[in-house]
């Protein structure tokens, strides 16, 4: 069954240029792994330093193999280190899809 | 059944700050809504001009009463003054969530 995981994460606005290429990192890394469907951040509009994560996998398996992903261990250093914080993502299965 | 509407839609770069206030706007306005539970916007980390629409609606009840909102009309004639185009956006039907 497919999974989004959509929410948020903070990072202090001073430290988004800092952060940006660990972002570029991730995303390039994520999707090119197996189940990947989509992997995204987005800068807030309205809310600085809120950065808005949505990825979809093909199933919960594939996430798991993402956690556990080589690439995982430095973007959780980066983000330590650029005090990203507020973690705050859910987990969705997918019943169905359709465009809209 | 919990709806999640994601995807993106493009403007020109150039445009997206005559934009902001129109994406503000209808960010307030869809939030007010009865069975919004989540709306945003984000700007992609990677490209420029991409915006990542991310909804999460109690059911499909509401995501047509939101579609018929009046707030709608003046959001789409900003749409197509600042050129907004390649709207790719799926409906999602939840089966379940859980925090991450």
């Amino acid at each position: 069954m497919t999974v989004i995981i959509g929410g948020t994460v903070r990072a202090p606005p001073r430290n988004l240029a800092a952060l940006k290429p660990h972002m570029l990192a991730m995303l390039a890394a994520s999707r090119a792994e197996d189940g990947c469907i989509t992997y995204s951040y987005g800068e807030d509009v309205a809310e600085p330093g809120l950065i808005r994560v949505f990825e979809v996998w093909r199933d919960q398996a594939a996430i798991m193999a993402h956690f556990a992903a080589p690439h995982m261990a430095p973007w959780r250093a980066a983000c330590a280190e650029l005090g990203v914080s507020d973690r705050r993502l859910l987990a969705y299965e997918v019943a169905s899809e359709r465009p809209l």
